[in-house]
Order: structure tokens, then C-alpha cells, then sequence
């Protein structure tokens, strides 16, 4: 079976220049890959003629578009007025049938809302919400919302932790998923009404509930699925990017300070550059739109070519493993079960 | 001039375990300082003579306390019912003047509500604000509120804007400290309500404003001083505080994986003990409720001895600076003009 994918060739920071080269990376990586570029199709095409990459012959077809989304564009604005930009032919052919997924790294608000519009959501979801997969000791935490609901209510976070839920069997094939619900302090007294009211849902439901959890714990690789609203979350993403760069950074500095520490550097390189392997977010680049009828990923709009190929991976990996399909049994066994009650 | 600093020496996970060998520690670092530790005399008593450390002589002394303020207990019933807890008869010698600060390691939420009922806030202020510095390429940031005020509307992040930008000048000597809004995207489209009133008093403010900023910014040190509702501070914090301590954690394993890279790490070593130094979070340990009519810090409950002793050596200094005074004079000037107009 060939997994076709759409890519939003104009989105992110560095467009086609990072997404056509990041293209012929996962082609060669992924064999049953089949990829289509959607775009100013002079600008894909001089790119495709750039790449230095071996050409992956007929499995990258390029689409025109005539539209692009800006990054500062309303998504309302987006959604009426941009029909024939990158970011919504790629989603369109998603709907179709003509692709499996799609990638872009383009504005965020404007994809979910164009997503949202043209796949659907799925029964009992409200919003999709923004997925990814985290680094933590002995693996990875699933951790959602990542910024797409600001000021999620308390039945919205237990949507969340549906999903997260059914995401972390999917991926990691765990029975039962432990959820956290990230919140100030680990006593029942602590944060908002939100989150108060959603961890008295979440404490009745089926789901392996795990309590509060506080910042520091999701890299603690206890928790399978860690739950926020999406202004928190998108913070503790970005606070953790900015965290890793500043050590990485430091360690650097004191490593080139004096000739001894150059020295010491030298046999320490293989090493660090393990670490920094492990810990390189380029590795969990490609956060998921969960929730719609359909397979669609927000890539980083700073993501370089490794990152983007990454993101392009996770979405041919979400289509094997049939994601939406497994989410949306999920949640129609349980809306069964509950018109059952 | 002698600076006396009251110490809840029951409060946190540790107890006088932590608060004595730290007083112990504060003292030997600082002259002039003199501690009153508050709490059970009979614990307190038992952990100073287990205490190894040369005995400071007459500059710490037991002051008795009763009760005990739980970790988890509401801050309402803390405030009618603990009168006599280690935690309020630390502030009721601040308001009386026995002394000139206090520190706490316990019950966050017990220790603003007592704080504010007993020392009163600033004019102008309707709530204090945790604040602390963090570390930031080339110096520091400092960052407010930490977990204080969850839900804090647009005035609110307007004044933790001020008394931030006022504690910059103070203790950096910063002319017009550059103030920024934590924010989900640096476009104007982007974050909920009161952020965006937020953003436009801020902008018509005399406040050096710099606008949005994302939560990688914190660590960059372009920013003096960072506002945030204390939901979203208190996260950023502790997700900080967890990515870090897994980078040491990584870096740790990575070098003990072979017999090569135990030797490469023994080169490393100093290099490495460098960076854990520059980044260390028991260094930043102590932040201060600003925004008071007197200095109140709160150290991490789990603090440490080095943690707690930098906490108290924070609260001396900020008495050194006469930080309360000075916020309050920049409070009343604004306040003076904005009757004036």
C-alpha cells in the first residue's frame, strides 16, 4: 500500500526551501511513501531542481495553488478568503480521498479552523485538539492541548484525555494509558474552576486517571497522557524548547572556555552529541490535529528540513496505524454506552 | 545595621531538617544577619544541636508557635484558624517590626492570604505577585506571577507589569527594564481576552513594553521582565525545572553508559559541574510576594539546605535594597499623576 500525503509546500517560516528538501529526505527514508506538493508551483519546482538529494523520481507530483495563508492572518479571514491556498488544497485532498494526510507548517489557528471545516470533527469531539509526543525518562509522554483551544471548558480537557488516551494505545500499544491533568499544585484545592470541575469528570470515568500532575512531571515518564488547555500547554512546550536550547547553549560556552575545556570537549563529543540526539526536539517535530476524520500535522514553523521529513514521517506512521479510525471507535463504543446508561 | 528575618522553620517538606542547617549556613555567609526561627521549640531545639556547622551564637533565636500550617490545607481556613502557626507569627513579627522580612517554605496559597491580611498591599496594588529571577543567556529575567493569581485579569497583569519593571531597576539597575507578555504567538490574533486588554493598556502604558513573547523567549535574555497570569507562570516554572533536571539525568546516563565514556566524562567533569552551577535552580531558589507592604519570600517546598539558605540570603538583600519602599514611591508617583490628569 502507497501512503499518499499532502504537504502545504508554502507554510512555515522557510517554505518550500525547507519543505521540498525535508520531502526528498522522507522519500528516501520511506519506502511506500508518495508525496504531493501543494504550492507556487515556479517556487516548488525551483526548489525540486535545487535539491541535491538523489530525485525520487515519480513519487513527488506538485499541485499549484494560487493562495498562501500568512502567519499573522485571522483564521476566519483565512478559512473565507484563502480556498485556493497551499494549506487548504492540501486539506482538500485529504477530504477527497486524493491523499492520506497532510503537513503543514503554516498558521496554526488557520489550519485547525480549514481542518475542522472541511474534514469534520469526530462524534462527541467539540474541537480537535494539538497532540505531540514529548521526550520523557524512558520514553515519551503524549501531551495535549498544545495551543489550539485557549481557555478550554472542564467536558472539552476530558475530550482531551479521550484521545490522548486512545492515541497512546494506538502508538504505544498500552492497555490502559495513565492521564495527568497538569494544574499548580498537586491538592485537590489547587487551580480554576476549569480544573477543578474537570478533575471531578475525570475521577468518574473509565479512564486510568492518574490526578494532578505538576510541570515537572511530564518528563517524568509516569504519566502516558498529559492533559491542559491549550494556552498552558502551547507555554510549557515553548518554555521547555527554550529551557533545552539555554543548556545546550551553556554547555557549549563552558566546553570552548579555556584549552583544557576544548581538550575535555573533544572526548566528551560523542557523548554530548548522544545526549543532544535523544533530546533534539527535530525528533518530536509534527504535533497532531486529533479529533477530526482525518490524519493532519502542525509541523514547527521554524522546522528545518530534519524536523519537517520528521513530521512527515509521524503523519505516514499515523495513517498505517489508522489513527482516526481507532480514535472514533473509541468514542462511539463509549457515546454507545452512555445513551445505553 | 543588623538585618533580623523571621523563618517559618515548620513549613515546607522538611521542616526545621532543612530550615536549621540552612539558617546555620545563611548566617556563617552573611554578618549581618540575624535569624528568628519560628515553631516547635523542641524540633527546632533538637535539629540546631544536631546541626554540625559551627554554631552562629546569639543571632539565631526560637520564637514558639503552636500550630502548623498543612500543605494542602485552604488558605481561608488557614487564615481563621491558624493564629498561632509557625507561618503567621513569622509575618506578625514583620508587622510588628521585630523583623525586617520573613521566609516560608510552606503552603503558598496560606502564606499570600496572611501575608496580604496582615502587612496589607501597596496602594494601587490589589494583589501581591510571586516573582522570582530566573536563569537567562547573560544574566537573568525576572518573571511574574509565578502561582499566585490564577485567572489574573488585564489590570492585574498591568500592575505585576509595574512592580516587575520596578524590581528590575532596583535590583539590576536597569533604567527602563523591557517588559513582556508571555503570549501563545507573537502575533496580535494570538492568546485569550485579558491578554489582549492586557497587551493594549500595556501598550499605552510608560512602561518600556516590548509586546507578546513566547515562552522560549524567557531564557534568551533580551526581556528584563516577563508577565504572566500565575496559572501559566507557576507551569512554565516547574516544566523548566523538569526538562532541565532530565537533560542532567540524560547527560548522566549517556556518560556512565561504557568504560570510554566514563573516561570522557571524568574530562568532563569540572566542565559539566560548571554548567550545573550556572544552571542550578537552588541558586534562583526564593521568590518574593511583591507587592506588599513588607518583603515575604516563599522557597520551594522541597527546597534543600543550600536552596532555603539562598532564599534567606534573597530576603536579606532585598531588605539591603528597601524593595517594598521603592515600589511603593514608584506606585504613589503614578499614582499622583494619574490624578493629576
Amino acid at each position: 500500500m502507497t501512503i499518499t500525503i499532502a504537504l502545504d509546500a508554502m507554510g512555515g517560516d522557510f517554505g518550500p526551501s525547507v519543505v521540498v528538501p525535508a520531502s526528498a529526505a522522507a522519500l528516501e527514508q520511506e519506502r511506500d511513501l508518495s508525496l504531493i506538493l501543494v504550492g507556487d508551483p515556479a517556487l516548488v519546482e525551483a526548489a525540486m531542481s535545487e535539491c541535491r538529494l538523489p530525485r525520487p523520481g515519480g513519487r513527488w507530483v506538485v499541485r499549484p495553488a494560487s493562495q498562501q495563508v500568512e502567519m499573522d492572518e485571522l483564521p476566519s479571514a483565512a478559512l473565507r478568503s484563502k480556498k485556493d491556498s497551499s494549506m487548504r488544497v492540501a486539506i482538500d485532498l485529504v477530504k477527497v480521498g486524493t491523499a492520506d494526510a497532510c503537513v503543514s507548517a503554516g498558521n496554526t489557528g488557520a489550519l485547525m479552523a480549514m481542518a475542522r471545516f472541511v474534514l469534520k470533527t469526530l462524534p462527541g469531539i467539540d474541537r480537535p485538539a494539538i497532540v505531540s509526543a514529548l521526550p520523557a525518562s524512558g520514553g515519551h509522554t503524549h501531551m495535549l492541548d498544545l495551543g489550539a483551544n485557549v481557555g478550554a471548558g472542564a467536558e472539552q480537557l476530558c475530550q482531551f484525555a479521550v484521545m490522548g488516551s486512545v492515541l497512546a494505545q494506538c502508538v504505544d500499544g498500552i492497555a490502559s494509558p495513565s492521564v495527568g491533568l497538569l494544574n499548580i499544585g498537586a491538592e485537590e484545592i489547587k487551580g480554576n474552576e476549569q480544573i477543578k470541575a474537570s478533575h471531578r469528570l475525570l475521577t468518574e470515568s473509565d479512564l486510568n486517571y492518574a490526578g494532578f500532575i505538576e510541570g515537572d512531571a511530564i518528563f517524568r515518564g509516569q504519566i502516558d497522557v498529559v492533559v491542559c488547555d491549550g494556552f498552558v500547554g502551547n507555554v510549557a512546550l515553548k518554555t521547555g524548547e527554550g529551557i533545552a536550547k539555554m543548556f545546550g547553549e551553556r554547555i557549549r560556552e563552558e566546553f570552548e572556555r579555556t584549552s583544557f575545556t576544548r581538550l575535555a570537549g573533544a572526548f566528551a563529543m560523542p557523548v554530548l552529541r548522544r545526549v543532544r540526539a535523544r533530546m533534539d526536539p527535530r525528533a518530536y517535530n509534527g504535533a497532531t490535529l486529533i479529533g477530526l476524520r482525518g490524519v493532519v500535522l502542525k509541523s514547527h514553523g521554524g522546522a528545518d528540513r530534519v524536523a519537517f521529513a520528521h513530521a512527515i514521517r509521524r503523519a505516514a506512521s499515523e495513517v498505517r496505524e489508522g489513527i482516526p479510525d481507532r480514535v472514533r471507535e473509541h468514542l462511539e463504543t463509549k457515546l454507545a454506552e452512555q445513551e445505553a446508561v
